[in-house]
């Protein structure tokens, strides 16, 4: 058992993961207006966009204008999220994001075929192409990660040795075109974690690699968000994703029970009272969960949005 | 650290807590069908009404009725809740609940004397002429309690010596009448704890009273129930009450955020994924959440009653 650590960074998911999937009429102008009100949180990274088709992502229809028009604020990473070059192109024309390159594994076999019809030889083959396209950028390529590495809905259980071997690929891309890859994000893309997956999960990553930071992306379709988010910690984590209101999820079910992220102002708040510094205003932070909320027009599962801080209540009873 | 423990006993409170809490035009025949759909699942101990003054607590007003129309399953114990001699005598009048005592302390003074009208002298005073009752009626008094355990909006922080000084003084209760007392509750009333401070509490106890049982009744407010559950469970715990469906909370905020106690099939999924045995059938336990939210005509906090327990997909993927 690691000791916890005495600072997380928690990357803020929410515009991404909520706009593309909620309703698609929402105003550019509101979710500007969210993505600044959680710029002004001390929050250090933000993913503003998905660079995707929008007759797939209706939602993210407007993904261009609502990076052109971000006002940045100084310390603050703007994110976007592509699957392909014709997404790193638009990424770099818009030249207003923090771009880095990113090399994503999937843990399952079914979804990776699903997903991108691809075999796990040819998602090889693909991010070698993929990484001779950052090189020619100048793009640094920084971040590796592995989805459903928890569990699949389509496959099942995923046994550990497939996670770590996965990492293994990543590590051995990075030396072949010596990349210089500090990130692991090891994603519960199904929502099948438990805390205890979580740390044998971590344990097996780490021992094998103990050079990569690992990041967790933790979904919390099944509530298991929080909790898993404390196993991470206990095991010495100190970087997560996570969703302002808990923001995302199924358009088909719009609550907790379908939900993205794990919620960043309750793993915030968590990681404050526990006394690992997160950099965050976590009152802040409930005001940008209470407009995610108006903006969508409908309740969102966070917690503490709605339970309040003690801090407030330490004052009163001080 | 100690090791997870191999088995728990989850106690449900979601009757007692949910209907207390909602409009009480509730039909009696629906609070019936929710119990009953409960005791089917597994789970051994269904609290099931508050017998209070209906006045106050208009949800509660046929909670006679609800008692005398159970129909007992073999292997469920059925209890209630009440906080005086009239409680007392009308659970007695009724002949049909399991009956044990309880010693219920308070860690916080200014909610004591807010919600009892008692200083903690005079708390002890009313539980030695509880205890003296109880016996005047041949029942055993099994249980201990301490309420607010973790903090209290009015107080703020509670020092852990309070916490172990009040446990203190329930074990010299047991030892001054010669009570069988086997279990102590630490009850996250204002829901305070943290998963750290859950480590603490039951820590710091444990050591000075290894004896009793301890049981944690964490409440959900700040979202933090399933990971202080998970605290809990490392520390060794096997008792936790929880609701279903996380039924419960503030009548005017009907909605997580204000939420009663830990989701029941939220734990006793996240027990059941780990190899800790709960006795539950989950699935049923999602039966029942699903008609407690029919029941309540809203939606309930719990997750895996949306997100679903990962048996089907196992099935599906083998």
């Amino acid at each position: 058992m690691t000791e916890l650590p005495s600072r997380v960074q928690i990357n803020e998911e929410g515009p991404r993961e909520g706009f593309q999937i909620e309703s698609s009429d929402i105003a550019t102008e509101r979710k500007l207006e969210l993505i600044d009100a959680l710029a002004r949180t001390g929050l250090r990274q933000i993913q503003v966009v998905s660079l995707v088709n929008p007759k797939k992502v209706p939602g993210m229809a407007d993904a261009d204008e609502v990076v052109r028009r971000i006002e940045r604020r100084p310390g603050v990473r703007y994110t976007a999220l592509w699957f392909n070059d014709r997404g790193l192109e638009r990424a770099l024309e818009l030249d207003k994001l923090d771009i880095k390159g990113s090399l994503p594994m999937c843990a399952s076999d079914v979804f990776l075929k699903r997903n991108q019809n691809r075999t796990q030889e040819e998602n090889v083959e693909a991010l070698r192409k993929t990484i001779q396209t950052y090189k020619s950028h100048g793009i640094a390529v920084t971040r590796g990660s592995v989805m459903a590495a928890f569990g699949c809905n389509f496959e099942g259980v995923i046994p550990i040795e497939k996670v770590v071997s996965l990492v293994g690929q990543i590590h051995d891309l990075a030396e072949e075109y010596e990349l210089d890859i500090n990130e692991l994000a090891l994603a519960d893309t199904m929502a099948w974690a438990t805390p205890e997956s979580v740390k044998r999960v971590v344990g097996a990553v780490r021992e094998k690699f103990p050079g990569f930071r690992i990041n967790l992306h933790l979904h919390d379709t099944r509530g298991m968000g929080i909790a898993n988010a404390y196993a991470g910690l206990q095991m010495g984590i100190d970087s997560f994703d996570a969703s302002v209101a808990g923001l995302g999820g199924c358009p088909f079910a719009r609550h907790r029970g379908a939900a993205g992220n794990v919620c960043t102002e309750d793993l915030a708040f968590m990681c404050e009272e526990m006394g690992i510094e997160t950099g965050i205003d976590v009152e802040a932070l409930l005001s940008a969960a209470h407009l995610a909320e108006e903006i969508v027009g409908h309740q969102l599962p966070g917690s503490v949005k709605l339970g309040g801080t003690l801090s407030a209540f330490r004052r009163h009873a001080a």
